[in-house]
């Protein structure tokens, strides 16, 4: 506790004041109340009396009222260890890392020389706060899924993308002995990311290094749609088969080891969960402008049961390919890596150079070649505006369709099948009572009438019929409606990847505005204001290149899903009319 | 209140003793404690000081304990007016008319010198203590027959033919004011009609006139299945159309009348409901052996709405045709009087006539002509049982196939409607968040690529379509599962109408072994045990004529309404798959 110290603020903060954030402005002065939150948060309290907690990188602390006029370097990042290169940004404060990457160096994997770390904690320990749900429920795991928390749902991921952790800051927020660290997830803050990856710095060109120009890692070109990732052909179908449980310190840890074939090499490699976790963040890290969707949730009760491993092995698959057929992440050095490593030395080389990589976050932007041609911002101002729009209405459409399609899915399971049975079972009594019509001729003769017992068989076999139909309900979720939703989820955990990239390309625009203003008041030369223009278009295009990509992939899968699902749909209306025929031909036959 | 005055058994009666009633063997000696509970019952108490309920014509007040060898003659029934010949019966004991025809009595309809009462009366008026069904709500008929107080549904039918009316017992156990005549709707009870009807009498051979042997009116001969109604091949089908709404007293009254046109003549008469409902007195009164089902229910509200008369009349139609096609009330003169008759005149002769028929109850039996083969007495029995057991497991299978199938078409109504139609709203959203894909070229060209569009329109469409076949579920009850549920009413109302006979023929079963016993021990002389054996043949004659009447309209009616059910499920299940088919195209055409 610093008591009265006073701090100005250095960019505008738009906090969430329902979640006990302050809402703050550029040049503001406030009272620093507590420096101990944690995780870069601090509480303030503003000249109008108003506490809540700030971003820590967002102020700096003043001596005096005597603000300077340029701001000091800001203190560094209060977890030191993110994955950028902050030598490179000295010039620029740098909001904390809010991101999952700092929470995984907690947990050793980003040191780099402890490679045995890989190993000394199971994939599902970072979890154990998760509820347990209840063994052997096959629907716990889209029970979970279908809470109104689930971030899947809201579609925010579960990777580095939630909103500021408020059940940490709640437990801290009377100076409770808990500090930094002790929670394990950490979290990016939806405002963060552009500040946080460098896009101000390199905008202004403050971030490139001096007289070198690093090479082209990915080009942009013009295609019928607009801007387009340009794809280098060698698009890769990867094959996830074989999930072994393997178990290392003398059977105490146990673990599943999943073997993957890509389609180029067709060489198998196997990986853990924990692999795939750790190619989850190097891709999440670097691509700043390409949807890196989360991967499927971790679980904790029973992460051997072969359902839930066979479930998440088709669930990583899909991830994968995913990955591997976008024309970025497909081609990227450490995809590629994972994808063919199969020498330990080899692997280890690549996991330090992937972990080195300089081009992540905004620096990427500096290996991509986008086309010389320059953009309207009026125009680059109503698509981003245009796909915003779309980005909020499918993250809450999607959210009801899968709510929607999980609850269908149950109907089939519950009463639909209840309902169908119920019939049959009044048919199957009344064919009982039938079967009671029996008219003696003489004492021991007591038989009903052949028609009669024609009527009976009949009447059995429309019981059995409608039986038979509440379980086909039962059955028809596995076909269609598991596979819509399970598609539906996949799609929020995508729509959840947007909101960064949005929020970048927003603060893009405001700079290339800014600039141009700066230089209409000739406080700005035009050759400055043209290279930030032109650094800014590059962001442009990346974005129209991924919102591209995205609506054509969109297209394809819902076209694929949905023919699917309504194929599946359709013979299962034909297997229940089907069945009645056969039905009604025993009533002809009476 | 007589109050320790002794009464004879005469007759054993199981009664219900959940109900209040004793349960009383012959020549038992009860002490009288209650003669004023009206409709023909007496509170007694047994021996061991059992209290309960006994019908008054099952005992004989006697004056001590030396209880007469020979019982002397009954005292007359309470309420005097059965439409049984009562002379013809001074012999024997008769049990109190716990039928309905003594309720009409009671409201006119038999006194044939006020033939004004026809109208005096809306044919509701009797109904008023029938609770209020909300205005205009389509389901109140259902809804009311779904209740587990239904008689319909409960298959003991509203025609004189449930238990004794336990309600009017309980008002009347604290010696009430209320007397016998207040309650209008009187009743017979299930023990009653073997004596009722003159059964012994018949079998005895007291109840034939002397000397004087009456025209044979129906024939049963041996067919296929066993005995059977002779058919005279002169069935008639029924149509009722155009009810017309007509008034009288100045337009103060107002009722509906039916137009209906048997298939022999051709010529169209108008009845009223209070018409029918004549018809059905007279049938359900002569015709011991026949089942006579209920009429449709009575209803109070909305009953000119034009769907509740609309169904009515349906019903009514069914009733005749069933009546029409019956092979002994299908040629019964009142049944041909009340198709055919258009002159007023002939039509009050008729009416009187009808009602002074000798030849009903019991004394049916006398003009029948029933094989001349003597029956196995336990064939008999075993034919007895059969179809005891048969008729009780139907009673309760056909209650629960209504039930059944009532909430079957709610389901299709609420539930299933719904369902559907959520997950159609759910694929309309995401049709509406695809519709924000607009990537403008320009700031005019604001629009999204063709492909995108098509999905758009594959999404729009699948979300109409499960609207749509949402709706398909709600209309569909109207073709098949409404039909089957009133099907089976009009079944559980057949149902209703066979414990009586059950009961005759228990009794009469009973008669043969006793005189048999009673030969063997010397005590009747064989020609006498023989004609008592004969006439209990023709009983059982009837008998299994009726029940094999009853089997083979039964697998006929049932196979013809599951052939028109399934026929309506495939139809619709094809509707859906058709439906999804077309949909289904909309994505290949992506």
């Amino acid at each position: 506790m610093l008591g009265a110290q006073k701090a100005k603020v250095l960019y505008d903060f738009d906090g969430e004041v329902e979640n006990g954030e302050l809402v703050i402005r550029e040049n503001q002065i406030l009272t620093i109340i507590r420096q101990d939150v944690g995780d870069g948060w601090w509480e303030a309290e503003t000249a109008t009396k108003q506490r809540g907690l700030i971003p820590e990188a967002y102020v700096q602390i003043v001596d005096s009222w005597n603000v300077p006029e340029d701001a000091p370097p800001p203190p560094p990042p209060p977890l030191g260890d993110s994955s950028m290169s902050q030598s490179e940004a000295v010039d620029l404060p740098a909001p904390p890392s809010f991101d999952s990457q700092s929470a995984v160096s907690s947990s050793g994997m980003h040191h780099q020389d402890n490679e045995d770390d890989w190993d000394d904690e199971d994939d599902w320990d970072d979890n154990q706060s998760t509820p347990d749900y209840p063994e052997g429920d096959p629907n716990a795991y889209f029970d979970e899924q279908e809470s109104p928390q689930d971030p899947a749902v809201n579609g925010s991921g579960n990777y580095g993308l939630a909103p500021p952790n408020r059940q940490y800051k709640q437990r801290n927020s009377d100076a409770s002995t808990k500090a930094t660290g002790t929670v394990k997830k950490n979290f990016a803050s939806r405002f963060s990311i552009f500040a946080k990856s460098g896009g101000e710095a390199y905008l202004l060109g403050i971030a490139a290094k001096k007289g070198m120009s690093p090479n082209v890692e990915v080009r942009i070109v013009e295609g019928n749609d607009g801007p387009m990732w340009e794809d280098p052909g060698r698009a890769v179908t990867i094959e996830i088969k074989n999930p072994k449980k393997e178990t290392k310190m003398k059977g105490i840890k146990s673990f599943i080891a999943y073997q993957i074939t890509p389609s180029d090499s067709g060489i198998q490699v196997s990986r853990r969960y924990k692999h795939f976790d750790w190619l989850y963040e190097r891709l999440a890290e670097k691509f700043t402008f390409v949807c890196i969707p989360p991967l499927p949730d971790k679980q904790v009760t029973g992460r051997y049961e072969e359902a839930f491993i066979e479930k998440r092995m088709e669930q990583l698959q899909k991830w994968m390919n995913r990955m591997g057929a976008h024309p970025v992440t497909g081609q990227a050095d450490v995809f590629r890596h994972f994808l063919s490593c199969t020498d330990d030395k080899k692997w280890k080389q690549g996991k330090r150079k992937a972990e080195k990589d300089e081009h992540v976050g905004a620096a990427f932007l500096q290996v991509i070649q986008a086309p010389e041609k320059p953009l309207d911002i009026g125009v680059v101002e109503k698509h981003h505006d245009n796909f915003s729009k779309f980005q909020k209405s499918m993250d809450q459409n999607i959210a009801i369709s899968v709510q929607t399609s999980h609850e269908f899915s149950k109907k089939h399971n519950g009463p639909f099948k209840r309902e169908f049975q119920k019939v049959g079972q009044s048919f199957t009594l009344l064919a009982q009572s039938f079967d009671l019509d029996t008219r003696p001729r003489s004492s021991d003769d007591d038989r009903p009438p052949q028609v009669s017992s024609k009527l009976t068989e009949a009447m059995k076999h429309t019981g059995q019929t409608y039986d038979h139909i509440g379980q086909l309900f039962a059955d028809q979720p596995k076909y269609d409606g598991y596979i819509l939703e399970d598609f539906l989820r996949e799609y929020a955990g995508l729509m959840s990847t947007f909101p960064d990239m949005i929020n970048f390309h927003k603060h893009t625009i405001s700079t290339v505005k800014e600039c141009q203003k700066q230089r209409e008041e000739q406080k700005m030369d035009y050759e400055e204001a043209d290279t930030v223009k032109k650094r800014a278009d590059v962001v442009s295009y990346a974005m129209m290149a991924e919102i591209n990509h995205f609506h054509t992939e969109r297209v394809t899968d819902f076209k694929e899903v949905m023919q699917q699902y309504l194929g599946e749909q359709i013979k299962f209306y034909q297997a229940i009319t089907s069945k009645l025929q056969e039905t009604l031909q025993k009533y002809e036959e009476i």
